[in-house]
């Protein structure tokens, strides 16, 4: 099965560059690979509606209009497709924080970067699972390896932090209590995003960063005490994430 | 059963105002009321260590050294003492928006003062039932009764966004999206905090509200891509909510 292959070349004409072993090769890795992509999403978004535990594989592979061993084929168990599911999203935050490292800016800037990919990655069909996936009954080897991964990724935002204070980036603060904070909010998003709201997941990340970045306070008066004398027309000409 | 009164006046004295029937009802309701939150802060702490389904009454009554029957007449079902460890805690959010209405100060800080009050809340005992309860399986007049209540809390946090945008005490912004943040980072200490920690509810919760007030950007320097030029100094001198 899945062995769909490129074409071979029509008779009398030399070979064609894709009717190489090799690249057919890559065609079939590649198919696999769409498939596996297509099994762990459909899997993403029933654990995502109805809960893991309410999932049979039987389900999924109703909605991939497959039959169960064809699901079989792309992973072992529904523990580990749960498992998948988690690592697909938070794969997209160790992207973002291995991109994060090429760029030439001060620390906040590059938290910001990946701050915004973790909440499109929470917003995506991956953030049930990314959020939740600890809270099953998973076996304790699984669970200690989503928690290390979760950890890798906390410890990547208060690493960013530090040296945001340490470069001036940031202000001074509790790297570890600040880390909790963003991820949190971020992590709640999952509670109450739905793909089907008007703001994309993007759009929700950037609303978010910039509460992050800038904080509640008024931008031209530290002095909270005395906002009360600040100029409304401040307050409206300076901009949102969000239109409304 | 639970009828433990005051002591009858000695004979031969003049009643002491203790002794007074309306005195006796008080202490009466005082004493129902006192058990009765015993049989919630046990329940809250059950379903936070072993999860709501897999709690019984019988287990709360024993945490309680009490018979199922002195249980059940404090609540009538499960769910209804799930509701109640909702209630429990919202109802000190609740109290502080009451509270906060009173003050005569700007929107941010009735905002920061009701924000310190719902992180000390989700910390509590009563966490996990308040960001949980709605995940069970619970009737569908419990699960509106439970919505009305996170909606109102939720419009709340909005409309003190909202004055302190028109006071010019809080940064322009989208109060929905903001409210969100906030809220989601407070409802995550639910997932990562238990009492035995280092740090107090009340200490956490005042560096997330540091944090959602002054943001990460520095203080002194509005403009993030010139910060590489900040001196380090300033980042130590700066204050934070935690001694490390």
């Amino acid at each position: 099965m899945n062995n769909r292959r490129s074409s071979p070349p029509a008779a009398g004409k030399s070979p064609a560059p894709a009717a190489s072993p090799w690249r057919a090769s890559h065609e079939r890795q590649r198919d696999r690979e769409l498939k596996r992509d297509a099994v762990i999403r459909a899997a993403a978004r029933e654990f995502n509606r109805k809960g893991y535990h309410n999932t049979s594989l039987d389900d999924i592979a109703a909605r991939l209009e497959v039959t169960k061993p064809t699901v079989y084929y792309y992973v072992t168990s529904k523990e580990q497709l749960l498992f998948q599911c988690f690592v697909a999203g938070v794969e997209r935050i160790r992207a973002a924080f291995r991109d994060a490292r090429a760029l030439q800016l001060p620390a906040s800037e590059r938290l910001n970067a990946v701050l915004r990919r973790y909440g499109e990655a929470v917003a995506s069909e991956f953030g049930w699972c990314m959020v939740r996936a600890e809270d099953q009954d998973l076996s304790p080897a699984m669970s200690r390896h989503i928690k290390a991964l979760k950890s890798e990724i906390d410890q990547g935002i208060r690493r960013l932090i530090r040296e945001g204070i340490q470069d001036g980036s940031i202000e001074a603060c509790d790297p570890k209590m600040t880390a909790f904070a963003l991820a949190g909010a971020l992590n709640w998003i999952a509670h109450w995003y739905r793909e089907d709201q008007t703001l994309s997941g993007a759009q929700i990340a950037a609303a978010f960063v910039t509460v992050f970045e800038g904080g509640l306070r008024p931008r031209s008066n530290g002095a909270q005490h005395t906002a009360r004398a600040a100029p409304r027309r401040r307050a409206r000409r300076s901009g949102t994430a969000l239109a409304r």
